[in-house]
């Protein structure tokens, strides 16, 4: 009986817990939704400020006007942490064609971000075309050599998040350039990694191996690589070259900073759990998407906390992390801090996949068993906000070093609906106008209320 | 132990086809993501064809190229089901300012769909704001007598889905006019539905109820109804006024049609799986998200069972239903031809929340043992996709009335991401751009899906 009486104690208080976790939340949801803030920090960010790459005018203003927003808000405690980061620039705008015999065919490219220039004078060449780094493989240094290597291998639309895609897809740049210039060739086109059929180079990384010929590299537009790859299969070599001439390099290291803000814990202020998105940006457009919203939607977790009287039990901080794009020194640097200072880190939830409507949650590593214990916990606190997909997947770039250094933290990766995001990422088309108010604000509010459950309940569930 | 055998063997086939229909739905997948035609097709409706409102040439144009589009699929019948219609027209561009005294300050409008015109002077009056129907009856006649009444209603942000704001907002729209008129109201202008703040008018129907005199209505953009608002709490009656002009009529009933393609049930060809959405749409722009991608949807499901070899048991049937936006007619005929040609139908799923990512479906009047069913049985099949939120909630406009004459038919709506449709619902935004190809035929493959389980295993769980 004794027994039985403590059950139902435990389970009215469940319930109970339940019921006050709900309303919580619904808090939550309605300071995001009516007195949203993130929205209007954005539209300042990118009309404002605008470009913000590493090293960069644009990276110093951010850093500058971010901790301003973030000592507006009367955290606890906003800081700068300090950052040495690459410096490279685009340069001017990048020419290039298709030479077919005495025609000149201009074609969209950019440079890929860390990609060295081209002489002065440009360099033209034959074109071999590969779909994926098995078939660079296959045919060497006998048919590479002196020859431009355009990457064409497509987005796979099959894959439901757009993510998986890229990843796959994504390869050729990372590493295609480098594997290329491996087998002598003398530069090499990357078709963009998007679903969508478009006029515009999407930009991003490469980066080159140690001891390998640095040879410039550029993305080109997904149309123009369909009109290359046609031309290509018509004519046969050596009928068809190719042009590129781009001018960017990298200078010397720049220092530059992460922004932190936070809000001290009441019962443990030395455990921490971290929400950040990254500052920097590409140059071509405002970096609205990518990643304006996870930086404004950091910073606006904690200001609903505090708006909303939230007393969090433990350390709540939001880190704008500088570097993403091309190095990721801003979350090295901080892990690496993390560890200097013994600072316990229960969890750091990364937003960098867009702006858009919420759809949950992805956690690094969980286990079946632990799945089935935060979807049993916390799936129906989430579901009246259709934020409530918890699966098994990446943390995310910025906050994976601190598995390293801080190995007992949970990575957490917040999972907006994926569709859009690669159609405008690294384009001229990341602006602000793309960006949904009720979509960012209701991100917001899904990472808020993650935040607060565990705040409340921990991650050993 | 006979029991037991059967038991396992039951176990087993379930399991089996339960693998069955994952393969067949993930070809389904494959085929809207690789072959999609929905958006191409959606591309020539809005741009070779545009708007297409009830009675006009461009609905006219719509219908002939409907079926010639259905027709070149090969289905194994294609007719036109043909329906009387309200020719409504907006006329001339409307008019409208706030008198402040001498200064006019023109302000966006478009008239309200079936609203009458006003003189050819346009009408000046006195303004009365109010938030809802209650308020206005509060005030009754001897206020409301000879002035404009400014339905000022705001779009409640804090509903996660926004259909259920339009709902609780648009009430101003469908009855606030005719209320105004019954108080000797001299015209209505009616606050945009929408959760944006932006600058267009959001056009859609109003109704006069029986013996009331018709007064001009016209929606206002939510930023010229704040600038309005604020004006009369500054500077009280009678200083401002308020002017509008529009020159909209209702003209005689026009003759048009419903499209519908069908493929013939092998199995049960008189019982019928319905899905749909509407042609015609409002005057302001292209019908893109309203409904162009509903339609496009609906004839892309029997395209993608066609093309994967899927031969259905019953007969699965697309309409593109006319007149949803000013009547209701197409949905209203094509239920009376449902009862008059003893149709059984199983189930009717209408496509009318726009193109976008899909969440799931809703099924109307289901009851929680219903919900537990269909959870159970397919839930996990729609999971991968992201497409698995089977809830309570309406069907649709244009299935509604099968329910009156087809009793033991399920309405179900297909629900897509709501967070952008009402930001473009209505105005001259709702344009072929703002649909993604990804979304769009996500869409089609999820509704394929659903088709395809329920002409499997039917409606009684």
């Amino acid at each position: 009986m004794k027994k039985l009486l403590l059950l139902s104690a435990l389970l009215i208080s469940a319930t109970f817990s339940q019921a006050q976790d709900s309303l919580t939340i619904r808090r939550f949801y309605d300071e995001a939704l009516v007195n949203g803030q993130a929205y209007d920090n954005l539209r300042y960010l990118c009309k404002q400020i605008g470009q913000r790459l590493s090293g960069s005018a644009g990276a110093e203003k951010a850093v500058a006007w971010s901790k301003k927003l973030m000592d507006s808000y009367g955290f606890d405690k906003v800081y700068l942490q300090e950052v040495m980061v690459p410096h490279w620039v685009r340069g001017a705008k990048e020419e290039a064609y298709i030479i077919d015999g005495n025609k000149k065919i201009p074609v969209p490219v950019a440079a890929l971000g860390m990609s060295v220039g081209t002489p002065a004078s440009g360099i033209t060449a034959n074109v071999i075309e590969v779909k994926s780094l098995k078939e660079l493989e296959t045919l060497g240094e006998s048919v590479i050599k002196g020859k431009i290597v355009f990457f064409n291998g497509a987005f796979d639309q099959r894959f439901i998040e757009t993510g998986a895609g890229y990843g796959a897809a994504g390869v050729q740049r990372f590493a295609g350039p480098s594997a290329a210039a491996k087998y002598g060739a003398i530069g090499a086109i990357v078709r963009s990694i998007t679903p969508a059929l478009d006029d515009y180079p999407h930009t991003g990384a490469t980066a080159y191996a140690d001891g390998v010929n640095k040879i410039p590299a550029a993305a080109i537009s997904t149309v123009a690589a369909n009109k290359l790859s046609a031309m290509l299969k018509l004519r046969k070599l050596p009928l068809i070259k190719f042009y590129l001439k781009q001018s960017c390099q990298t200078l010397p290291d720049v220092k530059s900073y992460n922004v932190i803000g936070e809000i001290k814990g009441s019962e443990n202020p030395n455990r921490i759990i971290t929400v950040g998105g990254h500052l920097d940006s590409w140059d071509l457009a405002e970096g609205a998407h990518d990643d304006g919203t996870g930086v404004m939607q950091s910073v606006e977790v904690l200001r609903i906390l505090k708006a909303t009287g939230y007393k969090p039990k433990n350390t709540i901080r939001a880190v704008f992390f500088m570097n993403e794009e091309n190095g990721h020194k801003g979350g090295i640097k901080y892990a690496e801090e993390a560890a200097a200072n013994k600072e316990e880190h229960i969890a750091a939830i990364e937003t960098d996949e867009g702006g858009f409507t919420p759809r949950g949650f992805s956690f690094e590593g969980a286990s079946p068993a632990f799945l089935k214990a935060v979807n049993a916990k916390w799936k129906t606190l989430l579901e009246p906000y259709e934020a409530d997909r918890l699966v098994e997947g990446g943390g995310g770039t910025d906050i994976g070093p601190l598995k390293e250094t801080r190995p007992a933290i949970r990575l957490i990766g917040f999972r907006p609906d994926s569709q859009r995001y690669f159609d405008i990422h690294h384009t001229p088309n990341d602006v602000f106008e793309n960006v949904n108010k009720r979509e960012l604000h209701l991100g917001a509010a899904a990472i808020t209320s993650l935040v607060y459950l565990i705040d409340q309940y921990g991650l050993n569930l």
